[in-house]
């Protein structure tokens, strides 16, 4: 046996642990439990069957290429197809602004090591994803929250926070936001909000990371610029993936950037994976190319749209009226706030025994808030399942609440 | 733009630079020139046709597996086959022991994640594969290494190495060691080798990293047991790849190590990446599974080992007799040692003027070192594209001896 191992372990690994939420995830697994626990797509509209015919060509008329070591920038044709879409939208980028990276969580870790020393200062919202949080401290990192309020991250809280660090000679190294249907909250920054904590990362001569895994993914109202449009002084590093508009199980993300920002991304890269898949970045491309992605992207985003409807109409129709809930424009997720006498942690084992699974939303606070939420996905299930799950939560919630106000 | 970026930049990653040897590649994809300076398999023999067939397979039977997320761990099936590969070898793990990684590179970062905190000493071989290096570098570590001889890295000058660090108060975090076909010498450890390393390891508490992305691709010899057989004490991170003996465009490598240090890695992934592509995974598995994996390695053996015996013999005809090499029992490489007062680096220009290219071998020395080696790759081009470059260096460094001696 190695002897002392813990003292062996870098400093910035002894204190973490396995994500929670994949802990969480493993004993939902239980077939008899329907779990709201994840994120993931449904996978009945997986377009398998054209990625079927798509995969046979490029293995067949493109195999030395797919199946070769990449650039480590990326597919150079799945790069422009990418630049090209968001060309399309009015954003000015070029080829040399963006790398594919293995899914936007590797976009985050490479920000991270790019970025954080240990010690370094993150102003994240407060809640915020959890993968994204888990990355920064991965380095180190100290966290800031920023509350939210039903425009996302409070600029004037943010402003207040930046001169507070200041004071203390901190300044931190980005601000964390997700400005559409923000995980695990399903809140969107409307334009006014964006340019606000734009003015105020450009006053400050700080960087934004504009996390973007659900923007396409939008069933009413107007789709918002993103902070990389609306920003005039390259300090958004925007990171987007194919993980909940396309597929999970190829990995493929991007991060755009100014040129000086990305060829450190591209440095931090090399050390990390060298390069993400050749093989499924060119099925993607052609993917693409033939038409397919906008396609099945309608109907994903078709078919999230009559399960967010019919998710809420359950809600309101099974909940207890103490609970309430912001209705998302857009994703994958559902956040409950629950009377502030409930603390969702311990309202899990109840849940368990009513075979149904959720996320406690303290997972989301680094500093341990929102005990009285939980997250919710709706996304994953059919809308059978999702209603009965929805009925036994609710049956657990009231149990819940009776035990506390007897 | 942002102001000051340089001082926003993490400690670690302000130093690096983009990978030399990419640069390189980069400066030598000029259609005239014949490089040998990549690391690259053969992409004709890749088997593009069966992997068409198994991708359909895999997408129709089993897509809504392949096409979402996949556990931190990778793939069950995948992991269940590789253990049976080992255990079949006579090593003793279990799946609780490996996990799958975004390729070897991943399995370099995610140890150098674990186990280093800036300015923390790792022992590497001088000299060592540059991508190890890198992934060691950007963590803040520091390099130590220890001179090869013709049975690979000193163990006598490795006791010596720790002895005097353990006197200044530094413990290594590991020793790292390519055991077989090493990069860039293409030198083997022998069994009692392995074993002296091991005991040092053991004698100081050590780890030691033992990175085998070559080991399978042996054309003469007897197997060498790896060192994760031999060590008695759960010290050794082993690492395992599909690059060299399948397809690098999967990204697909393993990790294998104690239950202890491999829950560290797990959580250091999920971090990093989550998960690697589950669709490469259960497609790889599916081929191992129909016994083509163990097919195609006969014929990627074979044909590497007739590409190494044809080189050896054109570097017998053309080579200046001033200059030397150790015949490699397997992997990708051989290993160049011209007359000490030539640089290998100065001669580069010359070489490009005749069209042809090589790794400078002083890339794989940290301290600067083995200003007068080369790497030169005889896997990827054709055998008559390989005599036609030995030709065009010999020729160069013919040149370049004739001018320094004149």
């Amino acid at each position: 046996m190695v002897n002392e191992l813990e003292n062996l372990l870098s400093n910035n690994i002894k204190g973490m642990k396995r994500s929670a939420i994949r802990e969480i995830l493993k004993l939902t697994q239980r077939p008899e439990i329907i779990s709201f626990a994840g994120g993931l797509p449904d996978p009945t509209l997986f377009p398998t069957e054209e990625l079927a015919e798509v995969s046979s060509e490029v293995l067949k008329t493109e195999g030395a290429l797919a199946l070769q070591y990449g650039t480590t920038e990326g597919d150079a044709l799945l790069r422009k197809l990418l630049v090209e879409r968001y060309q399309k939208q009015g954003i000015n980028i070029e080829e040399k602004n963006l790398i594919i990276t293995t899914a936007s969580q590797q976009g985050l870790d490479l920000t991270a090591k790019v970025f954080i020393n240990p010690g370094d200062t993150i102003i994240c919202g407060l809640p915020s994803y959890l993968g994204a949080l888990s990355a920064f401290l991965s380095y180190g990192a100290n966290l800031e929250g920023i509350e939210l309020d039903q425009y996302g991250m409070r600029s004037d809280l943010l402003e207040e926070k930046v001169v507070e660090l200041a004071n203390k000679g901190i300044h931190p190294k980005f601000i964390y936001t997700i400005p559409d249907f923000q995980n695990p909250t399903g809140i969107t920054m409307p334009e006014w909000r964006r340019l606000e904590i734009i003015a105020v990362a450009e006053k400050y001569n700080l960087i934004i990371l504009e996390d973007c895994p659900y923007r396409d993914v939008r069933f009413e109202g107007a789709a918002q610029k993103t902070m990389l449009e609306l920003d005039k002084s390259q300090r958004i590093i925007h990171l987007g993936t194919f993980s909940k508009v396309f597929v999970p199980g190829f990995r493929i993300g991007w991060a755009i950037a100014s040129e000086e920002i990305l060829d450190k991304i591209v440095v931090a890269k090399q050390a990390t994976d060298l390069c993400t898949p050749a093989f499924v970045q060119r099925i993607s491309a052609r993917f693409i190319e033939k038409g397919l992605f906008d396609k099945n992207l309608s109907v994903i985003i078709n078919a999230y749209k009559a399960k967010q409807q019919h998710f809420i109409k359950c809600l309101k129709e099974y909940m207890p009226s103490e609970v309430s809930w912001i209705n998302p424009e857009g994703g994958l997720f559902i956040f409950l706030t629950l009377p502030e006498f409930i603390d969702t942690t311990e309202l899990f084992q109840t849940a368990i025994e009513e075979k149904v699974a959720y996320v406690p939303g303290s997972t989301f606070y680094y500093n341990g808030e929102g005990r009285n939420t939980m997250r919710l996905n709706f996304s994953f299930m059919s809308l059978e399942k999702n209603e009965e799950g929805i009925k036994r939560l609710a049956t657990a919630i009231k149990k819940e609440i009776a035990a506390k106000t007897k």
